[in-house]
């Protein structure tokens, strides 16, 4: 597989500092600059190895690349992109990491220049850490990374894109930008609204009775705001209406509790652990291979 | 400490297994007894060395008991208690390890015999896994076994109680049967809903796009409708106010999320992910000792 000369990293945090220990570590890149706003974070990024060089100075930075990735958080990817793709070379790629891709799509798409050269691409991975301490050489192996090409995306681009998301390990697809935010309102956004709102309703006198549905019912409350907030925002239509389907799911439980209707209960309970064995079976091999060929 | 002679456990799947493997690891029992209605299950929980000896007639067992451990779902354990009592010698401790309290407190305070034996117990631990196959030695290390005495549990037995359940490692403590159930609801009962209800929204089309928050949001909706839809009626009231908790909490992040409020959301995480790291502070030592001796 090809090499990458210099690939430009903007926001150096978890995501991004895992950008750069995947491409060094794999050797899929000759040159690994990080663009951070905090110099301090930049020597931290130098010295944990995730890249080569620090600079706070995006369009210089750009100016040398052959790609650059976006990490930073999604109310801020689209004016990046927009100044990554004015100064870097007309040969250049540009794609990002966010976890919302419509409106980032639609805003680059309304700059010719960066609509030419961009590929918007979110690696479903992470955690509910931040920052690049926490940052890791195999975040986005095996896992997905779904592409949200439009007909205005370059087809030349758009195999640049596949080639550098699954030279760090990463199963590409794509979908439109707007079925990716509808799908991610409910597989990722709703579930970490879900987490912080059970977090708020266990105070502090109740944190001894808890256990082990608490404890992963919450894990992603711990997330930071500063990341969470624009992600809500940006996909705000589609979290509503996940919200809104949610709802009508723990309607129907609630209904039948309220009702004392102890079949309602169990055949409402086996639907959703239907759904859940469906993500078993496809994240447990060996599960899938007992379905037979092709799982 | 003391080692008690027969342990008779009455249901031998995960929690009931683990009882017993417990007891037999720790050399906290001359001879534990598995009493159970499907004999192949008993011939597995003694081959997986959780128990002596197996049985269905747990009248005759319990006839040899020093200690009765009720494990069967929450709406058999009160008839089993009874039973139990009735057949147990007069010395004789009976015990339970149901997720709810206060009906089953209730229903065994009404026979004069049975309440004079019994001390109500919910060591909290668990998987949403089921079956002696998965029960194991260390479950209990560490955690919390919340016992319910009422005015109407004789001293010396609460004191037999405590020692039982703190000879398998839990850290127990005492409140009111009522409030463990609301409690309850909140930290464990509440999250099995929440899992469920969010499963049922992702369904197989989706699971590809699906990552950590759903996986861990969704784990325990693999539980069984069998343990769980009887948990739920049980404390239908506590349930019933926890959704109510839930729905504000998740009601004011929609608003604040409607409102396109930004400070909105940030602040109702923050709140949020507040009460989530005093879960943490509490479950990870390092942390707490680093707040000073106590913590």
């Amino acid at each position: 597989m090809d090499r990458t000369g210099t690939v430009v990293i903007v926001g150096v945090g978890l995501i991004g500092g895992s950008v750069g220990l995947a491409l060094r570590d794999r050797g899929r890149a000759l040159r690994v600059v990080g663009v951070g706003r905090d110099p301090g974070r930049l020597d931290e990024a130098l010295r944990l190895g995730a890249i080569d060089e620090g600079t706070t100075d995006l369009a210089r930075a750009s100016a040398g690349a052959d790609v650059v990735v976006v990490c930073t958080p999604v109310d801020r990817i689209a004016a990046d992109v927009v100044r990554a793709a004015g100064s870097s070379p007309a040969e250049a790629l540009v794609t990002d990491a966010g976890s919302t891709k419509r409106a980032i799509v639609a805003a680059v798409e309304s700059e010719a220049v960066a609509a030419g050269k961009f590929v918007a691409a979110h690696p479903i991975a992470g955690s509910e850490r931040r920052g690049v301490e926490h940052a890791r050489a195999d975040l986005f192996e095996g896992r997905a990374c779904i592409l949200t090409p439009t007909s205005r995306t370059p087809a030349g681009r758009l195999d640049r894109a596949r080639a550098f998301w699954a030279g760090l390990g990463c199963r590409t697809s794509e979908v439109d930008p707007a079925a990716h935010d509808e799908a991610l309102a409910r597989t990722s956004h709703l579930p970490h609204a879900l987490a912080a709102a059970l977090a708020a309703v266990v105070g502090p006198d109740l944190v001894p009775m808890a256990a082990g549905a608490y404890r992963d019912g919450t894990r992603v409350a711990g997330a930071d705001a500063s990341i969470w907030a624009p992600i809500f925002l940006e996909n705000r239509r589609g979290v509503l209406d996940a919200l809104d389907a949610f709802d009508a799911a723990l309607g129907a439980f609630r209904a039948a509790l309220d009702a004392g209707d102890e079949a309602g209960i169990r055949a409402w309970w086996e639907d959703a652990r239907r759904n859940r064995r469906a993500f078993d079976a496809r994240n447990a091999p060996e599960a899938v291979a007992s379905d037979g060929p092709g799982g």
